[in-house]
């Protein structure tokens, strides 16, 4: 049978819906229950609103992309049966917030496959790890990031790369061999009996604890670590994001800018909330400030995620200006200051509070905020607003424990805003653990809850608020000094932009804080003058004034935008330099 | 040991909230998850915002009643530990909707039991064979209605009834049995420990496929039938009513007035709802439409629910006038006309129109809106709003199956808006079954699916629109007319408040369609006059036109606002009359 030109197979193989809720007869044992899945959200948005716009985005060419949700629904359709028949269960993910990842995201699940969606920018040596520790047997790649895959490739060359070029079209010679791909998979169906959505895994899966992804932590000071999230867990995280973030808009649609990586605990499960929803991914290749400020006015974005850091840069980015409607803001990643919610308010965008890990997909807990602050002097209101707070709605409620009572030993630390213990998890929002390393799982697990490694302290309204990474805490003269507040402390000099402090040895204390700050454009400032300044601030004790100031034309990141503290104490140590 | 004085009791059994989320050591296996249920979420609210008004009430002593989420949690806490002291595991709940209702609502499930709620419009023979079928040993019965429990406590004396009198009081002369349980509970958990909250069944439950309640339909023509509710449904369906009638609201709290019945499926697990976003219920012991507007327009009131009919009075009233501030109004119980959607956004009234059955936790899918039809006359866009639509955020599709071939066998109706079939669910939003009643619950999911009795088209668009109750379809010279569609042309005559529509037998026809009207305040219309003025009526075919209208003063009604077709039939037959 010979192939019928391109453009008459494709219009034989699109709006293939029809099957939605029908055909297949019987239905899940009981009835009365259905396996929890997020992959079905984005077959409910296109069988209700079909024409809905999923997808904005600007493409390699240039070209202002908007695809609908019949069409997005159409693509991962495509790719799910591209994969099955090709027999592709592991499939991993290597490119920026494209409408190919989301279509990858919903694609490979719906062919029961599990993706394995990776940071590019990781070492070429990190990725290459990534995708044979986690078995991948295809890898879809955006074309910029693909040469990051040469070394793999080499060794192995079993592994199918489909690479994506980002384009508006869907086929022609515009098209890359991913397009291709959903093409090919798109005739697959109809010559397969044409079942559509019926024939893939979207409504229920067979177990709903189930590995749905593995995405993988940033991984600093060792290899990163495949983190197993299930179809239950994500499910359930999602419904809470779109609770606590309120995507769910009163009328019309949410407009979400993917600021945030989606490669990061997958998006921190937006690519499902946002369809569950039929809002609008307002995609993006990478964070432009400038392009960021021109979506926010002229595309009616309503939310975006974004870390501090981010947040920090935009505020300061000078095409900055109070917008017209109010955005909301999830931030999370590293504690935010007060300061920081400060600025972003009187720019009309407005902070959710979150946290979490990718051990969490993502937020776990909010810092809610409650009417009665509304009476509080804004500095105070934004200090408590940047506390970590409460589990979120579909957790159970997140708990801060003594640390060094033994593995099996939970003892809660006293709300007493002081005693500052680890902070544990419990509950559906938690992954299931490390893939393939049983170990490290155990000691994830200790005591049967999610250790985060994170300190905080409990407030007496029982609202977390983080301290410290346990490896970032200084203690000096006994005394814990945490470098979050000292952080916090510092950006609120007026021509501060950024801090980060870490421990330095220290004979006497045995550490001291030691400060690396960057300032704004157009601001001088003296590592000496910060120092005299800090003194004289009444949010910390005097003995944890840092000693030392350095200040650098930039801060060491990792690519989620936390700062890199293991970098900060080589530099302190005289290794490497901040390079001014 | 002596007891103190009441006032010094109270003050030491209060806010016992601190061991949320501590004393328990250990967690549940495996520790990425925990089973679902909504009993958490007052546990949780009074964590977050103790001080946040949980409850607005009038009392019976005609005190403004004010309860802030710390009360609310303790007085729910001091019932379960009551419940659990006097080893009482089915509560049934006689009540209108007030705060003791609410408090049951958590309190008998916290203590490890199941709540059987009932309708005081019952007759007193029905209650007592509900509560004699359901296995109560213990009911909370509000005084306006324990006489309704006269002939049940004689035949069942080992049953303790504890009478709520609904006062604003705590402890003193104005309270009653129940408001003393519960302070009997809060010392019982002093003394034994002060596990608080962590003592009880709130976080998590054993298995959340359990029973969590059983509401009893209505039973028109039968018994009524106990419904099957679990821990994880009810809290499914709590999430998607969160999302579909947005109870989220960007800033604040949302207010929720309860016209609704609690007793009916339990408040369409509103209940659950708006503790989950920590939200004020505005209780409500009667459905009284001037107090209605005075609170819509005085207590900021956000959403309510209600029933066409309630919906249609409310804007006949003539307190009726645009509201200052938008008010969601979750819509459902029997189809309503785009008439009435129409009058209700003029008074800035916005409906969110829903469906669903007992046997669904109440809602199960929404009419959603689409911004596209913005563009289209208002009338229009109004009668595209009146369709049932598409299965809710946490269901799986609505389906509408071919009738009459046979019960395993299932086939899709055409999405044709013309072929009628039975709407049909399945998955998480379904109850579990009938209690104690086999063959109604292998009959209820017949071939695998949970049968609503409802007859509906399918649009081309997906949306499911009902036609009738199977039994209420005219079957007229071999065509299908629909009641509900008779019924909604004719209420679009401007005279006419409600209408009824019923088959009578006709020796030509086989039958034909009759309708019962009621004209609006200070009108009059004959019944010739508008079989006249609908014989030009475009939105129906002329054979449907009904030969035979009657106007009449009042049509009967269900408690849940249903208009009770049988009774019209016997009407019909000449037997009992409209009372005109």
């Amino acid at each position: 049978m010979s192939n019928p030109p391109a453009s008459s197979r494709l219009r034989n193989v699109l709006g293939h819906l029809l099957p939605f809720g029908g055909t297949k007869d019987g239905a899940p044992v009981p009835p009365h229950m259905h396996q929890l899945s997020p992959t079905f959200f984005l077959e409910r948005a296109a069988a209700i609103e079909p024409q809905a716009e999923a997808v904005y985005h600007v493409t390699t060419n240039g070209a202002v992309l908007r695809r609908s949700y019949m069409e997005l629904a159409d693509r991962a359709r495509g790719l799910a049966y591209y994969l099955r028949k090709n027999a592709h269960k592991r499939v991993g993910i290597l490119a920026p917030n494209t409408p190919a990842f989301l279509e990858s995201i919903y694609g490979i699940v719906a062919a029961g496959g599990v993706m394995v969606p990776v940071n590019y920018r990781l070492k070429p040596d990190d990725i290459s790890y990534i995708f044979d520790f986690a078995e991948v047997d295809a890898i879809i790649a955006d074309a910029e990031f693909v040469s990051l895959l040469d070394a793999y490739r080499q060794s192995h060359p079993q592994t199918k790369v489909l690479v994506d070029v980002d384009t508006d079209a869907n086929e022609g010679a515009l098209c890359g061999p991913f397009d291709d791909a959903i093409l090919e998979g798109l005739v697959y169906d109809r010559e397969t009996g044409g079942k559509g959505w019926a024939g893939l895994q979207s409504m229920t899966v067979e177990n709903e604890d189930d590995m749905i992804a593995i995405p993988f932590t940033s991984g600093t000071t060792s290899r990163p670590k495949g983190v197993v999230y299930t179809h239950r867990g994500s499910y359930l995280a999602t419904l809470a994001n779109i609770v606590e973030s309120g995507l769910n808009v009163a009328s019309g649609r949410c407009k979400y800018l993917w600021t945030l990586p989606m490669f990061h605990a997958v998006g921190w499960t937006f690519p499902w909330a946002v369809c569950a929803v039929r809002g609008t991914h307002v995609c993006l290749r990478k964070v432009d400030y400038p392009l960021i400020w021109k979506l926010l006015r002229e595309e009616g974005v309503t939310h975006f995620n974004a870390a501090p850091t981010v947040n920090t840069l935009l505020c300061a980015a000078k095409e900055a200006a109070p917008l017209p409607s109010p955005v909301r803001v999830t931030v999370a990643a590293s504690p935010p200051t007060a300061h920081l919610f400060e600025q972003m308010t009187a720019l009309n965008l407005h902070p959710v509070h979150v946290y979490g890990l990718t051990e969490t997909y993502g937020p776990i807990t909010r810092g809610y905020v409650l009417p009665e602050w509304d009476q509080l002097p804004a500095h105070d209101k934004f200090a408590l607003m940047a506390r970590q707070g409460h589990g979120f709605l579909t957790s159970l409620p997140v708990r801060v424990i003594k640390p060094d009572l033994g593995e099996d030993v939970l003892v809660d630390v006293a709300r007493d805003a002081r005693d500052i213990g680890e902070i544990v998890f419990v509950g559906n929002i938690c992954a299931k653990g490390y893939y393939k390393d049983a170990e490290a799982t155990r000691k994830l697990f200790a005591g049967g809850v999610l250790h985060s490694g994170d300190l905080a302290v409990v407030h007496a309204d029982g609202a977390v608020q983080i301290q410290d990474r346990a490896k970032d805490i200084i203690i000096s003269g006994g005394e814990n000094i945490s470098s979050v507040a000292l952080e916090g402390m510092l950006v609120e000099h007026p021509d501060v932009l950024e801090a980060g402090v870490v421990a330095v040895p220290d004979s006497h204390w045995g550490e001291r804080p030691k400060a690396y700050v960057t300032v704004k454009e157009g601001c001088r400032l003296a590592g000496g003058d910060l120092i005299e300044w800090a003194k004289h601030q009444s949010a910390i004790s005097k003995f944890m004034v840092p000693r030392e100031v350095e200040v650098v034309a930039e801060l060491p990141k990792t690519s989620t935008g936390k700062i890199k503290k293991n970098v900060l104490r080589e530099w302190a140590k005289g290794k490497g330099g901040p390079g001014q």
